[in-house]
C-alpha cells in the first residue's frame, strides 16, 4: 500500500484540511497519515477561532512520521506562519521528499489575504523550489506571478513565469471569471488543460484540499503528473457530482461516493 | 448521508485517534467530523509528545459543528483530563446527543493506567450515563466494575455490573487471556457473544478507535446495537485481514481494504 502525509490545518466540521485530505487519501487507495499545522473550530459558515501549533511541536510530528512509515508522497495546505512553513521546508529536505504537492493557500474566496507577506516570502523561498506540482487559484497565481489574469493567455503566462522561478510544475486553476473552471498544467517547459466536467453544486467546502490531496495520493501511487492531475479531477467530480448537502453554508463534499459500505457478511 | 462525530486525540501515523476514527466512517458510507481533544506526535513504536488542547477550544470546536452539521452518531475516544471531559459531557447533553459511543480508554496494553484517578471518576459520573453503548477491553472493565475478570463468565458479571450501574449498554472486548478474543455485548439486561474471526495480525494499532468508530458508523446508519457490533466486528476483520505492513512496531490496519481506487475514467 503507497503512503502519503498532508501537512495542513484541522476542520472541526470534516470537509476541508486534513480531514478532507485524510478521507481523500483513503477513497484513493493510499495510507493516509497527518501533521497538524493548526487546530479550527470551523464549519461550513466559517471560522470561530484558530490554535496554532508550535514549530517545535509540528516537527516532533513529522519526525515521528518520517523515522517510521515514510511516505511516498506529501501535500501541504495552509501554514499560516514563517517559522512553519521553514519547519516543513526544513524536514522535507532532510528527509528528500520526492513527490511534494503544494497548495500555496494565501487568498480566501472573498479575495483577502489569509497570510502574511512575510510568510508569503518565505513560502516563496524555502517551500516552492521543493514542490513537484504547486497548485494555485488565479488570486495565489497573481500573487506568485505579479501579474494580472484576465484570460487564458494570462494564465499561461503566469503558470510559465511560476514555473521557471520556483522549478516546479504549476496547476493553475481556473475560475470563472477566466473560463469554465478548467484547469492549466504547465509543466516541463509545455502546458495542457484540463477541461473540468461542470457541476452545479455551490458545496464546495473543501475542494482545493481535495483536489491536492487526490494529486498527492496519485503520485504516491506511482501515476505520471498528467495522470496524477487527471485522475485527481475525475474523482472531484464524482465528489461534487455526488449533491451532498449538509450544513448552513457551502457545504463539504461526499468523499466516499464510490464506496462500498456494506459490511454485512464476514469480510 | 448520515453524519457521525469523533471526539478525541489526533494520531499523526494515522493508524489511530480521530484518523482512523475518520477513515473507519469514510469507509463505511458515513460523513466524519472530528473534535479534536489532543495531539499526539506518535508513530507505530510510540508517542514521543503530547499536546492537549484548553476546554474551551474543545468546546468552540464543538459549538461550530453542534450549530452547523448535527451528527446522527458521537464517539469519544481518549480523553484524559477532567475538564475537557465535563466539556463533552456537558456538549452531548445540550445537544442531546442520542446515539453515542464512549470507547472508555484507560489502560494501555502493557496495562499501565493512562488517566488520572480523578479523571476516571469524572468520566464514570459524567459520561458513561450518556453513553449508548461503551466498550471497554478486559482491563478497563476490571476498573470500571471493581472486580478480576478472569473467565467468560467473570465477562458476563462485569458487563452486567457495569451496564446496571451505569444505564448503558457494555462491548467487553475479550483478550487472549480469557478466551479467543470473543466480544460479549451486555445490554437490556441480557448479552449476546460476537466470536471474532481469528486473524493472526499482530498490527492491531488502533483496533480500538476503529471498532468504536464503526459501532458509532453504523448507528447513525439507524442499524440496532446488535447490528451496529456485528457489522462493525466483520469491517475489522476486512481491515486486519488486508494484512498491511507498515512502520517498525505494531503498525495500523487498512482501512480502506474495500475501496475502489480506479478513478481513471470521469465519474
Amino acid at each position: 500500500m503507497n503512503t502519503a502525509l498532508t501537512i495542513a490545518g484541522s476542520d472541526s466540521c470534516g470537509g476541508a484540511g486534513i480531514q478532507a485530505d485524510i478521507k481523500t487519501m483513503t477513497a484513493n487507495g493510499v495510507y493516509a497519515m497527518s501533521a497538524i499545522t493548526a487546530l479550527t473550530a470551523q464549519n461550513t459558515t466559517g471560522v470561530t477561532d484558530i490554535m496554532e501549533v508550535t514549530p517545535e511541536f509540528l516537527a516532533e510530528q513529522l519526525d515521528a512520521i518520517f523515522s517510521d512509515i515514510y511516505p511516498d508522497a506529501v501535500k501541504t495546505g495552509m501554514v499560516a506562519s514563517t517559522s512553519l512553513i521553514e519547519t516543513i521546508a526544513s524536514k522535507l529536505r532532510d528527509n528528500k521528499v520526492k513527490n511534494v504537492v503544494v497548495d500555496p493557500v494565501m487568498v480566501a474566496t472573498s479575495g483577502a489575504k489569509l497570510i502574511s507577506d512575510d510568510a508569503i516570502e518565505t513560502l516563496k523561498k524555502e517551500l516552492l523550489p521543493l514542490a513537484t506540482v504547486i497548485t494555485p487559484n488565479i488570486p495565489e497565481a497573481e500573487v506568485l506571478s505579479g501579474m494580472e489574469i484576465k484570460s487564458e493567455e494570462d494564465m499561461i503566462k503566469a503558470a510559465e513565469m511560476i514555473s521557471n522561478t520556483f522549478g516546479c510544475a504549476v496547476l493553475c486553476k481556473g475560475g470563472h471569471k477566466v473560463n469554465d473552471a478548467n484547469d492549466l498544467l504547465y509543466r516541463d517547459g509545455g502546458y495542457v488543460w484540463f477541461k473540468g466536467k461542470r457541476i452545479d453544486n455551490p458545496n464546495t467546502h473543501g475542494t482545493g484540499c481535495t483536489l491536492s490531496s487526490a494529486i498527492a495520493s496519485n503520485l504516491a501511487k506511482g501515476e505520471s503528473l498528467d495522470n496524477a492531475v487527471l485522475y485527481a479531477k475525475n474523482y472531484i467530480s464524482g465528489a461534487l457530482g455526488a449533491m451532498l448537502d449538509l450544513g448552513k453554508g457551502s457545504g463539504p463534499m461526499n468523499h466516499a461516493f464510490q464506496v462500498n459500505a456494506d459490511f454485512k457478511e464476514v469480510q
